[in-house]
């Protein structure tokens, strides 16, 4: 969005931790801070500086069954913890789409989430304890494997700062135990507004699915072509939800379920048979992203949050701005809990329709805190989002958060130009101090 | 804990807000801060001082049922806003023992928990707002109504931070939709490993009760005597467990308990055949507190949280302790997150036995910290375990929370003398200015 500063940066030189032994080619590519995976440039060098990269410190340190606890290295692929859990009966809950590749240092720092945050909670809820180097090389510990730490919660605090406070070394993570039973239900709508107020009446039913995620018609033929999950192609909206728990539990709420889908006039309501087709839906659901490579040759994936209840209306206006702007707007996104994620397809090759994407999507995202909700649900702020925080937060909000970023990193050596936007908060800071090393991370 | 201490303390001065209209004979009797039920001394001016009382900003703001949040003052009472949502089908989960007195303001201050902790979490996890008044007068605002608000979670911050870093004064928060189906379950042992090695086995079998609670033989007895709950008097332990959900996984998941239960020697598993003889079983275990009056003048409730693994062992050792001061120790507790409440049973007026009590009780504590454990789960630190908190952290840990504390509260204005011991926190700074006046809130 601050295609300016772009042209300012300077390449960043990048640190290794632990440093390579041999210069492999594989080595030499690895992707800056963790995966590089995020969505919002929290592990850009905004400014230029010094990376941090934490890709090699990917060990499971331990797994601890009897008390659902792992202590893990911040390089540790989020996917692979899950993998070692599995003999134990554990899982971690966090799963981003971009599981199978993304590092847990970078879901802590962005405080990620997934298709089950519905039911589970973003990263947040699954953290319990923190080993930190602080700026001035101090290293801390934070948090408690046990229940909640006593005094401040700085491990919540730390979680989501975007690496703005400390560098984050070590993390114990809660494991849960994998459910009994699953269903996956697909249910198929001819309209989108049917399926928007579907999501509205489960949630009012007081069943909380594990997972809850819309497809719009533009998304699911694209899915379809390249996955073929079984969305069919004449449909305007498809909803994937997901229950577990004990068998019975998980029969009597796929039922509600049903019921509920049908009552809003699901064309079908479908539950996976078996294990392969349950992996096949979610399939769909996880690559859909790449899968839309297929309609235009760049997108832009925007986060924005709603109220739940607003769902049906944010739909239409999202349809209506990309209409103006003249885009198509693709929305595959976790609709239980009102998380959006517009997908603003366009040619960045063409110098107008970047720009008036940049536009289309902020209207979009000005419209989401106007109705009462947020501009990022599980992506972070990074550099994406720091010049949008105003329309959230006055400057006394603004005060107070560098109350906190300044009692860590008062000196902006950490990952400046994210959260805050420039004026408000290191940017000032590096304009006068151009010549310093920084440190960026995620 | 800490005798020397109250010989020392001011008459502290009170101010209501808003100002009591006419002074009644009622209202000059209210207590400090909130309802002043904490039972960590949050809401005591430790060091003389000013206090400020929230009771009277008691009104419920406002209820949103289809986004499922409320805003209310501090002074809420816990219970009543469940009361006012319950039209709605919602409730406030968030459940300490005192939850009929205690105010909402103080669950915020001290991080409260209840019986069904468990399933639901603390006040943290139901709190997604609040307004806030700095010790320098400007008002602000953290959080965000829907979702995570971006940026640092200072509301995660705030809550939990006893009053040392701000006033609240407004607080948003989640309501839960009511279950369809609740199931109460009266396990009844022979022994108290037993009961320990159920909530074990429970756990491990991936139930998570809605609650789960323990009562052992000195406890249930008096409790009996008193409430008729049909608690049988020649018993060791009883297990208080309660499944929520739809009607059928409730079913399941009771089944599957009573499995647990007799794999372990149950002498027999009842379920509450109704609403009347459920909340009677739970009228038994909210007013057991006051019960145990019966069995010596007065009585020391510690908070201590052990891995709940080690529920057993605690259990065995927590007996040794007792017999080695000479002291007779209740157990009531929340056995499920294992959280323990050993009620230290003592003549106050005998200085010997009040100077033994203190010491077992510490003794105890320092047992579930050397466990693996934490020296409070609910009750917050306040100023009873201020002096104990290095047992948990080291002088870099008491730096970093100075660090938050002094970005706050840099002159120690709010609650000195609590969360830190004198020595670490504003105990010296209050001794160069005694004569200040100070704030104290929960």
């Amino acid at each position: 969005m601050n295609t300016t500063a772009r042209s300012k940066k300077a390449a960043p030189i990048w640190l290794f931790f632990p440093p390579p032994q041999k210069r492999s080619p594989k080595s030499s590519n690895l992707p800056p801070s963790g995966a590089g995976t995020g969505l919002s440039g929290g592990a850009l060098a905004r400014t230029g500086g010094l990376m941090i990269v934490f890709a090699r410190m990917n060990r499971i340190l331990s797994i601890d069954p009897e008390n659902q606890r792992a202590v893990v290295q911040p390089g540790v692929v989020n996917f692979d913890l899950t993998l070692a859990a599995e003999p134990h009966g554990l899982y971690f809950a966090p799963d981003p789409s971009s599981q199978k590749s993304c590092t847990i240092g970078g879901n802590v720092a962005e405080n990620a989430g997934g298709p089950h945050t519905l039911a589970y909670g973003v990263t947040t809820n699954h953290v319990t304890a923190l080993e930190l180097v602080l700026p001035d090389g101090e290293i801390v510990r934070v948090g408690s494997t046990q229940g909640d730490a006593p005094g401040y919660d700085l491990t919540g605090l730390f979680v989501g700062s975007e690496g703005t406070l400390a560098l984050v070394t070590e993390i114990t993570v809660r494991l849960s135990p994998k459910p009994e039973a699953v269903k996956t239900l697909l249910a198929i709508f001819d309209s989108v507004d049917d399926a928007a107020e579907t999501v509205v009446d489960v949630t009012a039913r007081a069943i909380i699915p594990a997972a809850c995620e819309m497809l719009d018609g533009w998304t699911l033929r694209v899915v379809e072509d390249f996955v073929h999950a079984g969305f069919p192609r004449d449909s305007a909206a498809v909803l994937l939800l997901e229950v577990e728990g004990l068998a019975e539990a998980v029969a009597g709420q796929a039922a509600a379920i049903t019921e509920a889908c049908n009552a809003h006039r699901a064309r079908k309501v479908r539950v996976a048979r078996d294990n392969a087709e349950r992996e096949l839906l979610w399939k769909g659901r996880k690559n859909a992203f790449g899968a839309l490579g297929r309609l235009a040759p760049s997108n832009y994936v925007l986060d924005g949050v709603i109220p739940r209840t607003k769902l049906p209306q944010a739909l239409r206006r999202i349809r209506e701005i990309g209409h103006r702007y003249g885009f198509d707007i693709a929305n595959i996104f976790h609709a239980g809990d009102g998380n959006l994620h517009p997908i603003v397809l366009y040619d960045p090759r063409d110098k107008g329709q970047f720009e008036r994407a940049m536009q289309a999507s902020a209207e979009i995202i000005r419209y989401c805190v106007e109705a009462g909700g947020a501009l990022t649900g599980e992506h972070g702020i990074g550099m994406e989002k720091a010049e949008l925080m105003p329309l959230l937060f006055s400057d006394a909000d603004f005060d107070l958060m560098r109350r906190v970023h300044d009692a860590f990193n008062p000196a902006c050596l950490l990952n400046p130009g994210k959260i805050f936007p420039l004026s408000k908060g290191c940017g000032e800071i590096r304009l006068r101090a151009k010549s310093s090393a920084h440190v960026s991370v995620a």
